[in-house]
C-alpha cells in the first residue's frame, strides 16, 4: 500500500519531504466580493448567503437559547460524559500553561514585568457537514476561557432546516461560547472580521475550514485581524519498529488518512520487513473502514522510508516537520532528544494520535505542511497578549539614564535622549 | 501644538481612535518580480540590486571577519559600555521568560507536557540610512540566543562604500549573529525567505523597514515564512496629570514624534490646563530638536483629549490599544488594572519610553496601529516553538480509551476510533 523508499541519501531528504502541491485556485476575487458585501450589508448579506449556499431561509442568524437547551436532550449521556472528560483533560493541561507575572529588577531601580491578558474578542469557525467537529470547539473554547477572553463567537453553517448539529451546540454552551452564529464559509470569516448587527467584530479568528475559509482567513489577516496559523492538509509521521505492533501503526496511519484525500502519512522504520507487515495490516483495516474511499486516495500521497541510521531518522523528522509525530522504537529517547520540528509528539505503543485529537489534554490545532518549523500549535498563549510593564524610580533613572542617553544619541534620536535628560536635570 | 478635544462622548471613541490612513501603493507587482529574480538568480540578483539601489559594487555579500573586528575599534568605549549594559538588562528580562516543561497527568496513565524549542533559523532585517538601529539587533538577537536559535542571519543595506555602520557590526557580533549580509529592501527579505548561495533560508523573519520591506514580509508570510508581526507607524499614548512634570510629558511625546512623519502621539489628561502647559513645553523643546521637521509633521496627526472620568480614560486606552502607554496620574493603578490593550506600559514620572526603547530590559518590537488588541510584542516566545508531547501507558489507555472511541465515533471518524480499539483489544 505505502510505496517503500529504501535507504534514501540524506541529500535527498529536502526533496523527499516536499508536500504534495496544493490546488491553488485564485479565490481572492470571489472572496473580496463576499467581504465587501458583508461590510456593506451586514446581516442581510449573511442571510442571503445562507439561502444561496446552505439552502435555508434563516429567521435569525443567532442560535436561540431554546435551540441550545434542546441540543442537550438530543445527544446521549455517554457522549456527554466523553465530552466532559475530554474537557477536563484539556482544561488541566492548558491551565498548566498559565504563568504569573515575575517582576525583575534589571538595574537597581528599574523594574520590568509581563502580564498575560486574554484577547478581548475571539471568533471560531467550525465547519458543518457530515462530521461535526465538536472536538475543535473544546480545543479552542477551553483555552479561550482560561485566558479570560470576554467575547467568544462561534460561526458554523446550518443544515437545510436551519439547525446546527446538537453535539456542536452542546459543546459550545459547555465551554462558554457567548454567541453562536449560523453562518458558514468565507462570509462567516468576513462577518467576524468586520462585525455585523448580529456578529461582533473580533480581533483573532481560529479554526479549520475548506479552501474558501482558509483564503478568507488569509485575506482578513492582511486586513489586520490575527489568525491562529496558516492552514494545510493534516499529516502524521510514524516512526516505529518491532516495539510497536504493526496493527497499531497501520491504525494510526489510517486514522490520519481518513481525514481527507489530501492528508499525508509517512512511515519510517529501520526494517523493511516491519513496513511490509504494516502494509498488510493497512489492507486489512482499510477493507472495513467507513471512509475507505478517502483513506485510499490519501495513502496514494504517502510513503514509507527504510532508514537504518538514527541520525538520519532524526534528520528526516526535522526536515519534514510533521504536524503529528508518533514514535515507538528502540531509539526513541535519543531521537526525541534531537527532534526540534514537530507539532505534537505521541510516545510509545499506547499513545495513538486519536488520544491527542480528542482527550489526552494537548491541543489538536497544530501546524501542518512544514509550518512546525516556525509555528507552535494552539495553546493558552494563542488567546493572550503579553503586555510588558516598566517602572523606573529616581535611583533607576540615575543608574541607567546616561546609558540610554548615549544609545539614543548614537542612533541620532536626540528627542529620545532628551526625554531622559529633562528628567535627570529635574532631580 | 496638539489640537485639544474636550470631553468627547464615549460613543465617539472608536472614530477618534482611528489611525491616520496609510499610503497604500500597490507594490506587490514590483516585489513579486524581486522575489522571482532572487529565486532564479540568488546572489547574482542581490549583487545587482546592491549596484542599483545602494550604488555599490560589492565584492562579497557577507560582512567579513576583518570588517567585524575593525568595527569594534571604530566605536567609542562609552557606547560599547552602554550597549553592553542594555544587553545585560534585555538578557535578564528575557531570561525570566523561560519556562521548564511541566508534566501533567491529565488522567491516571496519561502524561502531557510541552517543551520550548528555539526556531532553528531566523532572519533579522535592520534598515540602513542615517540612524543605525543597533538597538533593534539587541531586541531581536538577545532573545534569539536565549531561545537557542542555531542560525541567526542579519540583513542590512551597505553604504556607498560597501560598508555597514560599525555600531551595527559591533552589536551583531556581540549578540552572536551567525551571518551578516549586505542586502537591503525587499530583496533582503526575499533572500532570507528563499535562500541563496550566501544567504541561508530562514523560517521566521523579524525587523522593521520601509514600505517595500513591510510588503515583502507580508508576501513571504503568505508563502509560509513566519514573520514577527504586522507593521505600522510607531505611536505613544501619554496619560498624565499634575503628578508628571509637563516637560516630561512633552519630551516623551516628542521622542515618539521624531520617529517619522507618520508617527502618532496622543495625550490624555483630566485637566485642560495641564495640556496647555504641555503644549507650551512642546514648542520650547521642538525649537531645539535635531529632527524637528519630522516631529512637527507627526504632531499634526496627533491629539490631546480632556477626559475627566476614570472609566472613560480606560475605555479610550483600550479602544486605541497604544503600542506604548506612558501613565503617570493619580488614578494610575485603578486605570492599569483595567487596561487590556497595549504593547508596553511605562509607569510613573521616571519611566520615559526611551528606557524601554533601549535598555530597561523590555522589548521594543511592539504591536502598533491597534494590533495590540490581538498581538503581543516580541519576547522569548517569538523565537521558540512549543511542542507538545503525550505518553500514555496501559492504565491510561484503559482509563481514557472508551471516551476517545465514543468521541471519534460521534464525529464519524471510525479510523480514529479503531486506533484505540486495536490497542484495547491487544491488552
Amino acid at each position: 500500500m505505502l510505496s517503500i523508499i529504501q535507504n534514501p541519501d540524506s541529500n535527498q531528504f529536502d526533496q523527499l519531504c516536499e508536500r504534495p502541491r496544493l490546488n491553488e485556485n485564485d479565490l481572492s476575487g470571489t472572496i473580496q466580493s463576499i467581504i465587501d458585501n458583508v461590510k456593506l450589508n451586514g446581516d442581510k448579506a449573511l442571510l442571503e448567503y445562507a439561502a444561496k449556499f446552505d439552502k435555508v431561509d434563516l429567521k435569525s442568524l443567532l442560535a436561540s437559547k431554546e435551540e441550545i437547551e434542546k441540543a442537550s436532550l438530543l445527544i446521549s449521556e455517554d457522549l456527554k460524559q466523553a465530552i466532559q472528560k475530554a474537557k477536563q483533560n484539556i482544561e488541566k493541561f492548558h491551565s498548566s500553561q498559565q504563568s504569573e507575572p515575575i517582576k525583575i529588577e534589571t538595574t537597581p531601580g528599574v523594574f520590568c514585568w509581563r502580564k498575560n491578558i486574554g484577547i478581548e474578542k475571539v471568533g471560531f469557525y467550525i465547519p458543518g457537514g457530515s462530521a461535526p467537529l465538536f472536538s475543535t470547539i473544546l480545543m479552542l473554547g477551553v483555552p479561550a476561557k482560561i485566558a479570560g477572553c470576554k467575547e467568544i463567537v462561534l460561526c458554523t453553517p446550518p443544515d437545510r432546516n436551519g439547525n446546527i448539529n446538537p453535539a456542536i451546540l452542546y459543546t459550545a454552551q459547555l465551554v462558554g461560547i457567548t454567541k453562536i452564529i449560523k453562518a458558514g464559509g468565507a462570509q462567516a470569516i468576513a462577518s467576524m472580521a468586520i462585525g455585523t448587527e448580529s456578529v461582533p467584530k473580533v480581533y483573532k479568528i481560529f479554526g479549520p475550514g475548506n479552501q474558501y475559509v482558509t483564503k478568507a482567513k488569509q485575506m482578513v489577516n492582511a486586513m489586520g485581524i490575527a489568525i491562529d496559523m496558516p492552514a494545510g492538509p493534516s499529516e502524521v509521521m510514524v516512526v516505529a519498529d518491532e516495539l510497536m505492533n504493526p496493527s497499531f501503526a497501520a491504525a494510526d496511519l489510517i486514522s490520519q488518512a481518513e481525514h481527507g484525500a489530501d492528508s499525508q502519512v509517512i512511515l519510517i522504520s529501520n526494517n523493511v520487513n516491519y513496513i511490509n507487515e504494516v502494509n498488510i495490516e493497512l489492507e486489512k483495516q482499510l477493507s472495513v473502514l467507513d471512509r475507505n474511499d478517502i483513506a485510499k486516495l490519501s495513502l496514494q500521497n504517502s510513503k514509507a522510508f527504510v532508514i537504518e541510521n538514527r541520525e538520519d531518522i532524526t534528520l528526516m523528522i526535522n526536515t519534514y516537520a510533521p504536524e503529528h509525530l508518533i514514535i515507538c522504537c528502540n531509539d526513541q529517547s535519543a531521537i526525541l532528544e534531537n527532534v526540534y520540528n514537530a507539532g505534537s509528539v505521541f510516545i510509545g505503543p499506547y499513545s495513538p494520535e486519536s488520544f491527542g485529537d480528542y482527550a489526552s489534554g494537548t491541543n489538536h490545532v497544530l501546524p501542518t505542511y512544514g509550518f512546525a518549523k516556525a509555528y507552535s500549535g494552539v495553546s493558552l498563549d494563542s488567546f493572550v497578549k503579553k503586555i510588558t510593564y516598566q517602572e523606573v524610580n529616581k535611583e533607576g533613572l540615575i543608574n541607567l539614564g546616561n546609558a540610554v542617553e548615549k544609545l539614543a544619541e548614537a542612533e541620532g534620536l536626540t528627542g529620545h535622549k532628551n526625554a531622559v535628560t529633562v528628567r535627570l536635570k529635574s532631580l
